[in-house]
């Protein structure tokens, strides 16, 4: 058991403060052989690299990976991929109004109940920096899952403004500062999020994540769902509140005639009709589509000021200046990619090692 | 790693499937010296057991557990609780023809493509009859949380149907067929759910679980989140497509403002004035209370033919006949219940294994 | 984390007390489509099973087990196995000797120091009877590693008698009562374990377990090594004192010359010219013999009164009446082989997932 | 499961090759509130060190710890420990010697039996050079004890030459560059190993360690054994071969009532005549000594040639120029205690989870 490790066979432990020297991963499990350099990882990081446009945190930092051990000669040894990262912006700040008083919606309260101390520097180890390790690590499992597996995620809704799926396009996702895959949206999404910055306000996003050729069989009843492991790998991304697969939440609303994905055959192979199940059935792949969605809320780090407590007891009132992100779901979108990547890679190792392919 | 346990160190392991001779589990790290009989077990599991109403499955199961080990004199002796329920009505049946077909909805296909074997008499080990054991085990767990933590649930939402909030009464959830805390609604999901179950269709469902007297403090960043525990316990119980903390999905649409829990004081305690968190910050508990929600699909067992295809390759129709549950959400109130409880079991002991009480 | 399971992939969990109404075992992770029935496992039981001959205890347990689940038409599913031996004599007894006083060299006082609380009826959980549930995951593990992997195991000393391994005949080991592999040797302790018996004395002994056929390249650095694993293993087994790979603890004397295993070709294969690595280098193994010994301690039951004290703190004497094997080796050289069994098919598992094949 | 972890509720992660940049450790599950900085650390690694006599290898390495997280204003926080240790002395040289050559006893034909491909430079990750951070966690782990666990290790035996117990002297480890608890011991190893290394042979070595002030309940049946662990951390040291606990191997030649501890009372405390038992009954701590004593088999690298293969199969002879350690047991006193000290804290907290206290 670990509080920091993610994953069984694919096994990824975190370390690392927001203002600590350095952040950093251990990736244990990896099969050998597989090409692997920082140049396989890096564009990940710049995907979710802060201060690239005025709608996240303009915290800078390079966010340049460095491999420590477990590539040789340009390829993965089996032994284990140690990764590091140097925080460099660690701005001198004054951190007296946050030292002792309690920042709703962040940890700083449960860190004080739990450990009786916390690192309040940037939000310490629940800040958000964390992620970055996530994201190195999906592009080491990319390299294992191989090119016949594609993950893309992007933000499907942004606060009240939800995309029209209709308009679908994922070349879209990269032209605009928010992986919104719907050219119309993303515009809206841009005077909204104008808006709410400027009041000194943040909202709350939803992220699709798609994951394609994943074969059928990956999974396992009972507690290694692959739908349960899913769950638990983007509910412990920062601020996220649900997480859904396939129709979701809205499948509770269904019949079983509506629900029912129907089977065809499409060629010598099984196929579906439609996909509510998401691409799961008895917490096992059927070769669809794996569809995960998953709600962000919004930064709790606002300007308006709010009502809280200090450690003494005394009741007061914070408000957070600073390098914040407006809306935090538009980072999240890198960080749902590199978790899907992780849990497939861990997937693929299960169910080889006891089905054997 | 093991794909039939569950928790770390409050372990549950089950095994067994719904025609076999019986069903199990072993639950291990409990503390000794709790008080523990078969007479603690046996209301939780007939909470969850079949054929109490026309309005679920008319499967007969007495669902009666044994204590196998683990107990001596009516305490808790620290060794593993080996816990096993017969199964008496595997009633004698044509499998003929889900024997080959695959049902839509139903794990049949990835089963098979996974392992190239199932047990196809009803539903082997994919029966949602393995929840017996979770119920089993959450009494266990409800044990070692002790009197001050109380766990409920309740249906909040069948097919189309939603309580009303303000109306909910804990006391009204023991009083209809349906778990539901609203009695407005329970009349209203009765009506509604015989006209499902005569068309022999089916409908889908929400569950709301509740801890109260929680700590704060539980739970461990990064990957040992509460939420994140959570997450995985309620997507792992079968038919489950999206989990829920606090505001859960909702969240998205909030602005920072709206989102946050303010902080006052309460006596000498901090205290919240609202809990869109659900009880959870940073992964860790707050003190209030815990809320978690879960949607589950409509039962795939229908009346009505689907298309399917068989293990030849053909394609072919399918309908289920025999015994189901026309809304699975109502039996996955005390399963929800017990997920619940084995979460939270198993992060008092993680809580106190590191940080002392 | 489990106190009581064994192994990552290949995964046992065990329950059951020597005086409770059954012991079972759960067996989680095997693959799929093995043939697999009680008569696979029984033979194995029965090597072990106490009452054979007047130099083992003369409880009588027929040691019958089921199958419970995992097993479908013959064949395994890829789901849990559970596995169960009801417990049939557990001779009403007068416990009022050993209830309240400490055996000297028993778990009774380490067990009360932890829990509080002890099952004080034939040694509870402590008791060597859970490895009767090895024995039978250990057949289900030598199905995982088929018919090209031949597990044996000998009994190569007792007390101050050991054998002869110039006289070393694997046929041997069936003809004898001691698992010996040296004829001349099991007449020697034969007339010494008698005259041990009859003086209500104990001694201890030396199990070899041999694995033949295993190929290059199982087990892992660092913390996964095949022979940390094996050590682990042969250490959990009751009275089990020390635990030797290859050479052993005499690898200390060797010098570098005398220690190193030559390689040369054996047609186009890499063989060694001798084996004190036991089969294993940096914890992977090399296609040897792979060869594990462990030291058994006397049974602690003996007539012969010794000191102790008792729970209330009263300095007094105890001697243990009743059914106890004069050398506990002897019956552990099944129990050294289903380990052996259980952790090689563990790295075949943890192998296949991390190498492919 | 991880490869590269080792503990349950204390988890270290290393990762690292001999001749890579860094090596590394991140270390799981510390208590909050323990004073901890690298003054800390640094004298145990310090003892591990390379190059301190003529009796080790003559690498040069500072073995300068840094901390990366976990720690804030001099405490730790209760979130991961992160630390490294830069490589500085990777001699640039010549490997193709070794490079295609396996060498006997070493682990490079198992490695690539395994993974098809091995980082050859200083025997990359099955060099000891990992075992500096055994040593530096270790040094974390006795934070977690406290002061009123002893943790300390010597050399009892050098080849031929054993240490007279009789003379055991506890400052006496200090004074000699062996570890030696025995200052005749001390002088006759050192004219020994004088020879070894002058003839370019090596030697074994046996490792004792033990541990006072260890409560009485720490540990757990079955497979959570406190000997079973301590057997698998000794064993998963570079060259270790055997593993024994209390009176160990010898344990086999005693009947029972030589091995029987009495019990007697000492004040109010119950206490123990002699310690076969090593501390440890049904894997369960007594309260006595905790001793562990392992063998390490001399170092494979000689200037002798021996017969070896190459990776083409050809038959070749290989010797090993360079700078090696004459009795690698030497440097493994602080590795043992290390590894004692990171056992003792997992099940410390593991005790601590289950029974409260």
């Amino acid at each position: 058991m670990s509080h920091n490790s993610f994953g069984h066979l694919f096994r990824v432990t975190t370390f690392g403060e927001s203002h600590g020297p350095a952040i950093g991963c251990v990736v244990d499990g990896c099969p050998p052989g597989l090409e692997l350099s920082e140049a396989d990882i890096q564009p990940f990081l710049d995907q979710r690299r802060p201060g690239q446009s005025r709608h996240t945190t303009q915290r800078q930092e390079a966010d340049q990976v460095r491999i420590l051990s477990g590539v040789f000669e340009g390829l993965t040894t089996g032994t284990p991929i140690g990764l590091m990262i140097e925080n460099t912006d660690q701005r001198s700040k004054d951190y007296s109004e946050i030292k002792d008083k309690f920042r709703p919606g962040h940890a700083d309260f449960t860190y004080i109940e739990k450990y009786g101390i916390r690192d309040y520097r940037g939000g310490g180890r629940s800040s958000a920096r964390e992620t970055a390790m996530r994201v190195a690590a999906g592009a080491v499992a990319r390299k294992v899952l191989g090119a016949g597996i594609e993950i893309r995620g992007a933000l499907v809704r942004m606060g009240k403004k939800v995309i029209n799926a209709d308009n679908w396009d994922w070349d879209e996702v990269s032209r605009n500062p928010f992986f919104c895959p719907d050219a119309a949206a993303a515009s809206e999404f841009e005077s909204y999020l104008d808006g709410i910055r400027k009041a000194g306000s943040s909202v709350g996003g939803v992220v699709e994540v798609q994951a394609t050729g994943v074969p059928a069989g990956w999974g396992a009843p009972i507690y290694g769902k692959l739908d349960g492991d899913l769950a638990a790998a983007m509910m412990s991304i920062n601020a996220v509140k649900g997480v859904e697969i396939g129709a979701g939440m809205a499948a509770a609303e269904l019949t079983g005639e509506e629900n029912a994905d129907d089977m065809r055959m499409a060629g010598n192979r099984p196929t579906f009709l439609s996909n509510n199940a998401g691409g799961i059935l008895g917490g096992i792949s059927s070769g669809q589509e794996v569809i995960v969605r998953f709600a962000v809320k919004p930064t709790s780090s606002i300007l308006t000021p709010r009502q809280t407590v200090d450690r003494e007891g005394n009741e007061t009132e914070i408000f957070t200046k600073g390098r914040h992100d407006p809306c935090v779901g538009i980072r999240a979108v890198p960080v749902g990619e590199a978790m899907m990547a992780c849990v497939l890679a861990d997937h693929l190792l299960r169910h080889r090692a006891q089905c054997g392919s």
